[in-house]
């Protein structure tokens, strides 16, 4: 009897706490401090930011990290709700990068139109997991629904196709994702398995694996072909799938960074004399390469897939949204050529974090990566975890379909188009000013430059292999370090890659500034203001206007970069944060 | 000079346009809208829950279809922002599903504490790109600690441990992933690496790929083994990976559903008499199933890995957050032999979809699936894209990490201790009734169950072979009938499955009950009323008492089971969706 009522009050305490965690904050305290911040957040997202969020904030890492090494739980509460909530916007939030500042220009990770932290909002609460109807249900159809909008958008096949496939529970016209990364794995998933196809006595690739399907189809290789600008995702991918990254063959690239179409022939002569014991599994073309943005012959590069009978697979990640601009969307024809396409929500749909897509030209193709479970996606339901990488998935595509509705094709064209043309002015803004050299023009929004005189450029144009060889070393560290200087300063953000130049085999690697202008905020005054910065941190870091020559000779003979200051470098650089490097 | 007005003029519509559709609503009736909703959502959530959501409503899906069936994007804005939310509002979301109902108990997806929606809003809005440390960093530095202390729960190491590897950048201790299915994946990925790892004269799989692996190491078949329990993300990662879902090998499992260890040793045994042709690349414990919730004996299965170096991987998706309970976490004994561990924040913690995790007992085991690129993820930098399959992807460990605040490890162990109790009592109560049999008991908190009446089960112990799959075959009918109508009319909702039963070799496919106990408000008379409608649809639609064992006797003389009625079989059931199976 003792025990009973032991249970009893045990249980109404319980009912108690599960009220207040589940329901609705009970507390006033709790609501004030709440109520403040989601006031801010969601109707001030941008004030919030630069009030509570540093481009990066002065703090080195490596205090930081000390900051954040705790390991225990706690058993009891830490901290009241209201205080966790205070804390993390405090005391973290101070440290988050605010990507949506309109100096980052840096990723493609940007500012968001507030509504989509609205959308998100709505959607964490219905909280529906798409991998089944029963528990998503009408989200289920609206997936359904987007993925084929922007399908359309891609391939623009007929009214009946689309009244044909929208809801129809056999077929599928692509799938969400978490990112670009496991969209171009599936993509390549579904090539993979229909190369290895089942066949009378083999049952497909996915049943039997690799092994057994290279010996049944009587090869020793399968090969992705890739410009050298692929992302790599697609390395990733290869690793994944099993038929191994180094069979993930960069195919060079002319002049405009865009694929050598000659160059992939070449490839595919060398591959078709194998005699069969080497298969192309996929072509990938790229629309808006990562570090460069250029796009690849599409068109070109489908009939070559159609004429050799190989997966057409168009990473357009970046660039795919281009396609709502009546101004641009010209850039990427062909596209609908592929036989699959990823795009990124995340990037140019301005979605919050994280929403990938991957888009068949045939609804019959992602059969070959179905899969049943008894208490879900059972055969012929309507369960859209069938066919996808991930189970549980979040109704990201509540979002996509909310936004487009907001804002139209031609709301979302404003965008495309300001961050094309912004690209275009900066581009001209580095041509004119001497101290930097323009190192990819921007086929869309994002381009390379970096810091080399135009008498560095006439050395470089006039001088012996070895000489510009050093030339180019000593600018490489320049532009490293001038990049760092900016970042750690904190006030503006352009990233920092590696581009191959030069006309002959021999190419050199070429540290650049990267630029990705998607922020519509970013104004050319802006990016002049970025220029300014970089001028003041060279003529501030390298005094001596031969430096440069001189630093290039330093590294040529072999002394340690990063360790020992040229003549004319200042000591600041030496207590950069390597691990910020 | 025209031009460049109208450029002018172009550009401040653009201004104005991405003014307002980045900052904040501009319009009165925009804000007066979002704000409803907003506090609804975000102060009343389970009412808002109630009040716009159905568990499955009552249109069915067919209809509902041809609601969502453009597929054109205007080139306008569709409607006024605020009409997109209230459509939203009013029109979509009664139509997705109210997993948060205390009587939705058919799947692992709940309802969630209310300020689980606070979190993912504050983790939109700052829209951190987890990829890299240049679009997130502190965000970056939370993961890396939550995930030791998310370690430290699952393994136990030292503090010194701990300190070495919280905020190391060489080394990692997990890593977030989109779900449960991704952590799997990303288990036997790193599995697959390291039995196929690099050696003088071969590169590794990754590298390689599997035909130059299975070559150089002189084997013809990898496998995993995991109970036939296993969940099917296991045999998906089989496909992706290349080995093939054949070679995932389902074990037995014991009258208790947890793997037979005899079984798996005789496998074990067959496996190494191939005289090292086939290799076993992990072997999987499953710490709460799926169908069942049942615990494989975790400590035997890591001493058998051990004794034959093979990766252990457990598969705690679901059962990981036991760990948080001091009265039950002893059910998991032995999951610190585990390599590698999975488990879903947006399961027993309570976290939106989407949240998948994966551990390493080894914290240099990722760098076999390390991936780097020149502008982001360079080597030795702290960037978190580094070792993960995704790349892009919200900072979801924000959430977790403040809610481990929040609620203590006490407070987990409440909800953990509440659902594994609730199904105890829920266990107890189907044994009382006449109707009813349990099939599966729970040991932690899911349960599987049928109609079959004490009349019925008798006549199945004492019938032939022949007899008892006749009455199976209707029982199975029957409680799939039973299934449909009570989610069709959406009061309550218990999903199903199939199960196999019988002590001999020849087990029976069982249609089941499946029933999953984790809000916390669904308490013990919430699961008798669910009892009872069922018993009330069940002695609607099958009307004669001995129309159980005539419905059995039909299907086995071959009569299609769903389309004529059996003489006790209610016309309703024809009418059943046919895609909501």
């Amino acid at each position: 009897m003792k025990a009973e009522i032991d249970n009893r009050n045990e249980s109404l305490a319980d009912k108690q706490a599960f009220t207040e965690i589940f329901l609705t904050p009970q507390n006033n305290d709790t609501k004030v401090v709440l109520r403040k911040y989601m006031e801010q957040i969601l109707f001030g997202l941008q004030d919030f930011l630069k009030k509570h969020v540093g481009i990066t904030h002065e703090i080195p890492l490596e205090d930081l990290s000390c900051r954040f090494s705790n390991t225990l739980i706690n058993r009891n509460p830490e901290k009241k709700l209201e205080q966790v909530f205070t804390e993390l916007i405090e005391e973290i939030a101070p440290h988050a990068v605010n990507v949506a500042s309109p100096y980052f220009i840096g990723h493609m990770t940007s500012a968001i139109p507030f509504f989509m932290v609205h959308l998100k909002t709505i959607v964490a609460a219905l909280n529906q997991n798409i991998v089944k109807l029963e528990t998503s249900k009408g989200a289920s159809l609206v997936e359904k629904q987007v993925l084929a909008k922007i399908h359309r958008l891609i391939y623009c096949k007929s009214d009946t196709f689309y009244n044909t496939h929208v809801q129809n529970v056999h077929t599928a016209l692509g799938a969400f994702t978490s990112d670009g990364t496991t969209a171009n794995l599936m993509a390549l998933w579904v090539a993979r398995n229909a190369l290895f196809a089942p066949k009378p006595g083999f049952e497909g690739v996915e049943k039997e694996g690799l092994t057994a399907s290279y010996r049944f189809y009587g090869i020793g290789r399968a090969v992705v072909l890739v410009s050298r600008l692929g992302h790599y995702s697609l390395n990733k991918a290869g690793g994944i799938l099993g038929i191994g990254n180094r069979n993930v063959i960069p195919v060079d690239v002319d002049s405009n960074n865009r694929m050598d179409i000659d160059a992939l022939r070449r490839t595919i002569q060398a591959i078709k004399r194998s005699n069969g014991r080497t298969q192309i599994l996929a072509i990938v073309g790229i629309a808006g390469a990562t570090e460069t943005g250029t796009i690849d012959p599409l068109r070109k590069l489908g009939e070559i897939c159609a004429l050799h009978n190989v997966h057409f697979h168009v990473d357009a990640a970046w660039g795919g949204p281009t396609l709502v601009s009546e101004k641009y969307r010209h850039l990427l024809d062909g596209i609908k050529l592929a036989d699959s396409v990823s795009i990124d929500g995340h990037k140019q749909f301005y979605l919050p974090m994280s929403c990938g897509m991957v888009y068949f030209k045939n609804p019959f193709s992602m059969d070959t990566v179905a899969y049943y479970a008894d208490y879900i996606n059972r055969p012929g339901s309507a369960d859209l975890g069938i066919k996808s990488i991930a189970g549980s998935r979040e109704a990201t595509s509540l979002i996509l379909d909310s936004a487009l509705k907001i804002m139209g094709t031609d709301g979302y064209a404003r965008l495309i188009d300001h961050g094309i043309e912004t690209a275009g002015q900066f581009a001209e803004e580095i041509r004119k000013r001497p101290l930097f050299q323009l190192i990819t023009n921007p086929e869309l929004n994002i381009l390379t430059y970096r810091i080399c005189s135009m008498e560095v450029q006439r050395k470089l144009a006039s001088g012996g292999t070895e000489e510009r060889k050093a030339i180019n070393e000593g600018l490489n560290e320049i532009n490293r370090v001038v990049q760092r200087l900016q970042r750690k300063a904190g006030r503006s953000f352009v990233s920092r890659t590696i581009i191959k130049m030069g006309a002959t085999q021999e190419k050199e690697d070429i540290v650049v500034f990267r630029s990705v202008i998607m922020n519509p905020m970013t104004t050319i005054e802006i990016l002049r203001e970025v220029l300014d910065e970089q001028e003041e941190i060279y003529r501030r870091t390298f005094t001596s206007p031969v430096a440069l020559y001189e630093y290039g000779r330093r590294i040529e003979n072999g002394l340690p970069s990063d360790r020992i200051p040229s003549p004319g470098l200042h000591p600041e650089i030496i207590e950069l944060d390597n691990c910020l490097n």
